[in-house]
C-alpha cells in the first residue's frame, strides 16, 4: 500500500514500539508511588519530559502531557479563558481551525462567550487584516492552528503572536500538523500555549501535550496532583516515552521537508500536465511540505478515492475526523470554494514512507483512470 | 519484589502487551479514515468496544473511551451538571472521593455551584442518613465512588442509586477501584454514569472509559466527531484494545475475590497476633477483597514503608496521587481519625500476583523489624 494520508495519522516507528514495550513490561508502576518501582517510573517520566522538551524547544516544566491534541486544545482555550483578566471575555478563532476546535467555539458561544472569527483568503492564507481587527483589549485569547490540516497552508503565527502581544492577550497555537513536519521551537514561537499530538509524527495514539509558557496565567481543567496540578490523571508512561522517542527520531526536519516538498511539487506538476482541470488549493501559499489538496475537475472525491484505492493508494477527502460526511469542507467554504468543487477535494499527504517511486507510480497509473471520467464530465457539461 | 500496591496500579498482562503491540504495529490507521486501513481500524475499534461492553454489562453505545478515570470523572460531573434540568444546580459528593474528584468539587464551589458532601462513619462506611438529607429536588447529580481507594470500604451504590432515583437525579459512580476486583455490571448498577481505568486491572495506562446510560441527558465536554460526539480526539486504539483484552482476562472475579479476601484476612490476623497495637481501618465494613489499610501503633508510615522496602515489599501510605505529601489522608480525617494516627497509615493492596507465600513471608519477617520500634514507642509514651 502507498499511504498518502500522513496528515490523518502515521505509523508508530519501530523504535517507538520498542521503547513503549520496554515501559509496558518493566516500568509499569505508578509514577506517583513512593516505593522503588514508583521512583523508577518517576525517573523515566522525568527523563522523557526532558528529552521531549529538548526537541520541542521548551522547558521541561512547560510541557504538560495530555491524551492528545484535542484535549490539549480544549485545555488551552478553557484554561486561558478562565484565567484571563476581568474585561477580557472574547475568544478569537480562525474559521479554518480543526472541526473539534470549531465545535468548542460554538459551545462557548452558546454559553454566552463572545467569539470572533478570522477568515482566510481564497488561497487559504489567514486574513491578517481581519486578525488585526478581531484582536483587541477585550480578547481573552486567540486560538490559531500553525498549519491547516486540509490545505497544508501555514498560518502567520509570528504575525498573530505580535498582534496578540500588542493587545496584551495570549496566543494558543494548535501545532498538531506542524510539529514533526517543520522545524519548531516553543521558545521562539511567540505563543503562550501550543498543542501537539504524538500520532502525527510516528508516535503512539492517545498521547500529546500542551506546552504552556512559564508564568502564563492558566486554570487547570482536569484536576489532580499530576503535571504540577495542571492535568490530573495517572501518567500514560508508555505513551509519553513513545512520544519522547518519536520526537528524538525526527532528526533534520529541514532536509526532510525539502525532500517532501520536491516530491509533492513533482506530483502536482505531473498531474496537472497529464490531466485537464486539475486544481490545487493553496498552491501559491506557503504550505506543509507533503500536503496536496486538490480536485480533478468536479469529479466527486469518493470516485477519485475509489480509483486510488484500486491502485493501492490510501488517501482522504479531507480531515479524517470529518471524512465520511457528505458536507463540503468548512476550510474550503471559508476560502470561498463552491460546494460542488469542495465535494471534489482529495487530500494527498506524504510523509516519511513516501518515495519518488510512489510519485512515478501515481503519475503513471492515476491519469489513465481519471482521464475518461474527466472527458465524460466535460461532455456532460457541454451537452 | 512483593508488590502490595495493586490499588495504585497493576502490571499490564502479557496478553494485553501482545494485543497492543499487534495494533501498534499493524492497525495504526486513523479509525475515522475511509480508506481500507482506516476501515480495518474502525472494525478493530468496534470489536474492542463490543468485547469490553460484554464484560462490563453495558451496551456498546453506552461505552465512551477516555484517557482514564480522572478524565471520565470530570466528564461525568461536568457533563451531567450541564445537562441537568433548570432548578437542579447542586452537586453531591462523598467526603472520601478520590483527591482529584474533591479538587473538582472545590473548583465547582469556587465557580458558584452549590456542593453538598456526604460524610462517612468511623468505620469508613457512607453515612446514608446524610446521603438522604443531601439528595433532593435541587440535586443535579450525585458522584460517589464504588469502593474507597484507601480503606477499600465499599460504598452503598444501590442504596444511593435508589435515593437518586427517588429524587429524580442522576448518580455517577467512580468504579475505578471496584472494576477488576469485584463482579460489576453497568446494567444492574443503578448508575447513570460509571468511570473506570484500565491500569487498575492489568490494562495499560492512558485509557479508561465512561459508561453512560442510553438516553441520559449529557453535554459533551471534549468536542469532536469521535465516540458519537461525546468525546473528541483520535481514538487510542492500542490502549482501547489493551483495555478490552484486560477486561476479558478478568475471568471469575468472585473466586479471585474469595482468594484475596482469605489472604488479606490471614495477613491482618497474623499481624495483629504478632504485634501489639495493630489497627485495621474499616475491618468491620465490607471491603475490597485485597485491601488492608492499617497502622502499627503510631509508627510513622514512612518508617514502616522503609522496613517493608528493606524486605522487598512495595506498599503505600495511601493513595499514590497524594502519597509523598505529609498531610494526613482526607479519607481518615473524614472517618474522624486523629492526625497522628492518620500519618501512621499504611496501605497493603493485594492482587493477581499475591500468594500465600507472600503472606507467610510478611508474617515471618515484618514483626521482628517493627516489634522493637513499637516497644520503643510505648516506652516513650510511658515516660
Amino acid at each position: 500500500m502507498i499511504y498518502l494520508d500522513h496528515n490523518a495519522t502515521t505509523a508508530p516507528a519501530p523504535a517507538v514500539l520498542e521503547a513503549m514495550l520496554q515501559v509496558l513490561g518493566s516500568v509499569w508502576a505508578n509514577a506517583s508511588s513512593q516505593h522503588a518501582p514508583g521512583q523508577q517510573a518517576r525517573r523515566t517520566l522525568a527523563d522523557a519530559r526532558a528529552r521531549a522538551a529538548q526537541v520541542l524547544g521548551c522547558k521541561p516544566a512547560e510541557l504538560i502531557f495530555t491524551s492528545g491534541a484535542t484535549e490539549a486544545n480544549h485545555m488551552a482555550v478553557r484554561g486561558l479563558l478562565a484565567a484571563a483578566a476581568p474585561g477580557r471575555r472574547r475568544v478569537v478563532f480562525s474559521q479554518v481551525e480543526h472541526a473539534g476546535q470549531l465545535r468548542l467555539a460554538r459551545a462557548l458561544a452558546a454559553q454566552g462567550v463572545p467569539v470572533d472569527t478570522i477568515g482566510v483568503h481564497p488561497d487559504g492564507r489567514l486574513d491578517l487584516e481581519q486578525a488585526a481587527a478581531a484582536i483587541g483589549p477585550e480578547t481573552a485569547l486567540v486560538s490559531l492552528m500553525a498549519a491547516n490540516n486540509e490545505t497544508g497552508v501555514l498560518m502567520p503565527v509570528a504575525e498573530v503572536a505580535a498582534l496578540a502581544h500588542a493587545a496584551g492577550t495570549a496566543l494558543h497555537v494548535d501545532a498538531t500538523q506542524c510539529i514533526g513536519k517543520l522545524p519548531f521551537r516553543f521558545a521562539d514561537s511567540g505563543a503562550a500555549a501550543v498543542s501537539l499530538s504524538a500520532h502525527k509524527f510516528h508516535g503512539p495514539k492517545g498521547v500529546g501535550a500542551l506546552l504552556l509558557r512559564q508564568g502564563q496565567p492558566f486554570v487547570a481543567q482536569t484536576l489532580g496532583s499530576q503535571e504540577r496540578g495542571r492535568r490530573g490523571g495517572t501518567e500514560n508512561l508508555p505513551g509519553i516515552v513513545g512520544m519522547a522517542t518519536a520526537l528524538e527520531l525526527l532528526g533534520d526536519l529541514a532536509a526532510e521537508a525539502a525532500r517532501l516538498r520536491a516530491l509533492r511539487d513533482a506530483l502536482e506538476r505531473g498531474l496537472a500536465a497529464a490531466l485537464p482541470r486539475v486544481h490545487v488549493w493553496g498552491q501559491a501559499a506557503e504550505r506543509l511540505p507533503g500536503t496536496s489538496y486538490l480536485r480533478f475537475g468536479r469529479l466527486e472525491a469518493d470516485v477519485v478515492l475509489q480509483r486510488l484505492e484500486r491502485l493501492g493508494v490510501a488517501a482522504s477527502s479531507g480531515a479524517a475526523c470529518s471524512s465520511g460526511g457528505s458536507e463540503p469542507s468548512h476550510v474550503l467554504r471559508a476560502m470561498g470554494v463552491a460546494p460542488a468543487e469542495a465535494l471534489a477535494a482529495v487530500r494527498l499527504s506524504m510523509g516519511a514512507s513516501s518515495t519518488a517511486q510512489d510519485v512515478d507510480y501515481l503519475l503513471h497509473s492515476l491519469p489513465p483512470l481519471l482521464e475518461p471520467l474527466l472527458r465524460e464530465e466535460q461532455a456532460l457539461a457541454a451537452a
